[in-house]
């Protein structure tokens, strides 16, 4: 009766960034800056690595919300933008919908701000309708504890699969022998405990 | 086997705040005082913005447990009020249960001090009369996380949904463009940030 | 797919008080001390005044574990007391087992020191021969945020109701006409706000 | 050789408001939203309640910084506003300084954000004039704990008294009878628990 | 230019309690419940142990404040007893200051609620006077960590020691075998850690 | 419908160590390195206590992750050993599941560093498989709470039970007659409470 | 009897970092990772925004301790770079203290791994030497926060000033107009608040 | 006015452990327990590695207070032990003055348990005889933050430099290469973190 083991396919998943915009970050209060920051754009550079298939959506991006994370827009210049008019569930916007069934894919990696509202409502739309969701809790943010642990309870009890950035990273890539290198400078430009650990290790190495 | 996704309808739903009184608002610790008070006042301006039946109960009130939050009062006057001579669980109270069955709503809402016993409680009761039951969880107060997390655990593993007042807005608005002014006029006047980013916006958007 | 909701019911529960120990006690380490000693009495208070049969059980009390706390022989003088000479889990203990037995009780009602071993071993046992079982996670301690997940997880899991001695006895009590003056006094003896409120309106009814 | 008490006389007291600004308010994450815009307005409520002279003054508020917040400016309708045009400390600006020379008063009640520019630096140069300083610690907002405790710190260093706005307002008033009802009402507006206490013990009262 | 190392001394020390009312109880939140009874509790009886002259002072306390708790009524009921008619400080209040006179004590030890104006006021008056002042720390309550704060800094700049209430009646006692088993009693009723103890200890003595 | 009550059977289980290694623990960030040192240490001691079989793998120790913490080797000297060349899922290696499937054992417990990859993904696989699975959650470390809490929600959703390294040894154990001194050594070595309490009980037994 | 107000002044300031390499990062555990680098590079971007003398050093750099962080060296090319060859103090070491003389500057700004040693020893030093000591407490770590405040006790009691990094930026520059852009750049390149400020606002702006 | 940089001279010192005795170990719940242990038995190591003349002393170590954790006596066998008969403040026993004079040094490098009694008391007397104190407070336990904090105020406005085992060690040792191996054994056996770098480099230099 448990949940089974649904493994990230690379092959298999797309990744939905929902509404990282400029004015939605001063919400997101459940994590520091700096590292819900990092955590973001780590997603965004393992999509770009993995080259999945990756879907931007903004809400109202002309209003207060304010812009998308420029980062993200240069990370993914090609990437479908759906800047909804209005809908505050992605999934209730058509070409958002279709944007996902283009790809082609039945994994779906969603972060985005906040948790409980701009990754839940999705969330729980794409698994009605039979997808594998897999939820990076650290690439998305909001109010606070009460209001994550909220939304995490809700999505999970639906079926989600709760997931940070560096597992899904690690479950897409499987080996490391398929890309030392790409993998490491992945990791090295985003946690800094590694980056060091890289750093001293070939310091020595080269000293040899 | 997971939990399926249960939207909020604002068509099907109806709030039920239980014993938000002054006395027992003192055994409030699990969260800061501003912000409970906040979180209460904007479910009930949601509740009255959504025009969503709402019954209004207390437990005792003419004793410690003290009166009902006067600014609930002034914003439902006309809403069912039971003051129930004795009931702990406000469903073992029939003028309660008739209330909420005269709504004609599936859809529950509830929120109200202390969460484990004054929430717990009718939302058990209700799951097991096949209501479907979203607990606001950041309207409802207790004495600390240990009990906190006890509630909930106890309630969503009897099916009921964990949400906080702003995912309940979202959830039953849909779309921004029902009515832009009237949401946004709601975050602004409970969200300290949103109300920066409007009027930041809305100062650079005049001075053009 | 969700459990049920089974409401305590004072006519068909026992409690059941495991290792309470003055040497253990210092293990205990995920609540302040202060307010741990609080809980355990407040649980045997209600135990009492709801003349709940209650067994109790220690691990190897000659030895560091120490002397069950002394303020629970005081409060039940007259109860099974089975000092186990070895067992860890009290359920593999056949007077336990029997003293539990002879209650005539489905729902046990278990705190203990600490949670993850004295607690959640009677409760997985108790549960897999059909009872129906409340853990008081308040009335119980343990070494640490970690330990206390972990252990809640598992009994939840495993189909554990979490509850705390404020809902149990809320639960059990189920109209306040049942008896004010008894409840109110277990609750101000106990909670230091509820004897606050009672005071002040107390004053200020007797100031007329 | 321990700073003297230096009490607080209103009519000796003016306050200053720094740079209090709808974006700078999103850098204020060492006190919650809900809590640190109610301390603001706390602050300017007793301001005007005691006929405090206050002074406005805001950093490049046509900028990202972001207008005044706006409650402030309804406050204090004729109160001195300088709107600096590049000074980051507000005592290198010369009308700053004059108009805070021009209330007459020696003792500065200061808050802004963030603590350890806009309030740190003219609490610093206001006590080398030989000002007498008051910093209201919960009414000014900074980055994080690291931070705020490094401003107290040097502003303590230099002679500084650090104090919260309901201290500020106990020490002006000095006496209750000198106006209950409108301290009073200061509290209840601004202290949520002070409210439930007036509203309990009215109610009691009028029940006579 | 250290401050002095000045040694409480039982023969030249009274105790200062203000305005620890029930009403005012509930604005206590940087302490749990639990624990700030018990300190109070334990700093009284320690009083009265010592036979230490003791000042009781209220505030309003007709009013919403409350009454003063009625544990501190009955351990001390020939105490001198100032219900202030208004002032906040209470060393405003001539009676209470004859009432510090009259014990001919040049150290006070004070504790009360809240922090920042019901202790630091009369604090830094008696400091202002040449008294000697010891604050109780943890039998003194408030909002919050940074009111706390501001409160200690004020107070220890101008001079205060900066105590709990363990640490007072250790520093009063000097030598445990001034009297072994009182200052044990004293201990075991309010340090639940040091209870176990005792009893573990006495446990194994008795089984010898 | 809930997870049925498998009890750890010294018989029948086996311990996996994955990716304990010298540099991957300068990652842990959710636990305090003494003690998550000290818990890791416990975990082997107790799997050579109970002579459960162990299995040891690495991640690429040649390179930045860095070389096993030697205690381990040196614990389990004669353990098997899986250097990974490269998977990242130690269940992904032949050799490794090879190594488990020898044991002959149906029960695995595990830990590692860090929990959402090197304890998530071989326990999701083991739990595929049909093994029971035994997560020790205090022995496994990693990036900080958010991540922590995705991992532990994942393997419980799956069917993993989550224990911790003190009651993964008392279900072991079973009855402390079964060896009182073993289990005691076992704990006053990590436990420095119950090292005190056997220390205080020893000196007090011996001055009979 | 305060310290005085000493300001930072651009032309008479330089920067010293110790010891932020990579191994000794690791054991910075009262900031987090993403935070403290963060706090590390935006401190040398000030100094090369503000042209301060920098001088650099590490301690046994070819042991475990590990080179320099990359990025440092990076940033100051042609700075003074002392490896020490094994004093702990910075200022025990001739040519350090060489290379700050030849600065030619009294006010020396100071970070370093850790706090309690590689920054509190020479900014102890300097202090005694006359210097003015600005330590930055933000871009300096340590083991944990009993670790941070003893040193920042000992350092702030011996006369240091205790800043952060913004702090430090905003006291040099005294003036927005001074150079608007260059600011604001290094502002959004630390501070994603910041950026999302400045992003909205040109939106905002470009949009007219 | 500020206080001067006191530098710990080796040949100067004297390390004076109090009280850190089995029972009341259980008293201590500002540090965790596996933390606090490394922290005292790191202090002894280095006491014994710089050769650091050491008294150790107890109070009433044949009552519930428990005998001095054994590990203590191990590393010094034959220093000075007085086992006070009653004595609070070891300053206050003739003998353990005399051992300290003994030594011939003139600074004290002190802890113990509790942080406010059993440290501060002789802390502060030795400070009023013209010792220059140094109180290690990471090796010194309390109840919790309120009374640790509490201590650490009237130490340090008193005179004492509050510091931590591993400052002390590094402003004793003065220079690496006085030792390196020995240093660096004494950082890999009390910080996880150092060892993990000395095993990684190591292991990096003997695979060339």
């Amino acid at each position: 009766m448990s949940k089974p083991y649904v493994k990230l396919d690379k092959n298999n998943a797309a990744v939905l960034l929902v509404d990282h915009q400029a004015g939605l970050s001063s919400l997101v209060r459940d994590i520091e800056p700096d590292k819900f920051r990092n955590n973001v754009l780590a997603l965004a550079d393992l999509a770009k690595y993995f080259k999945l298939p990756t879907v931007l959506t903004t809400s109202f991006e002309n209003g207060p919300n304010g812009p998308l994370m420029s980062e993200l827009k240069d990370t993914f210049p090609d990437a479908p933008y759906i800047a909804r008019p209005g809908q505050i569930n992605a999934w209730d916007n058509e070409d958002f919908v279709a944007a996902v069934k283009a790809t082609g894919k039945k994994q779906l990696i969603i972060a985005g701000i906040v948790t409980e509202v701009c990754v839940a409502f999705p969330a729980l739309s794409a698994l009605a309708e039979g997808y594998e969701v897999f939820v990076v809790t650290d690439a998305s943010g909001t109010f606070n504890e009460v209001t994550r642990h909220s939304a995490w309870d809700r999505m999970s009890s639906a079926g989600a699969q709760l997931m940070t950035w560096f597992g899904v990273a690690c479950e897409l890539h499987r080996d490391w022998r398929n890309d030392v290198e790409g993998l490491g400078t992945l990791f090295a430009n985003h946690i800094p405990d590694y980056r060091n650990l890289i750093n001293s290790y070939t310091t020595v190495q080269n000293s040899k």
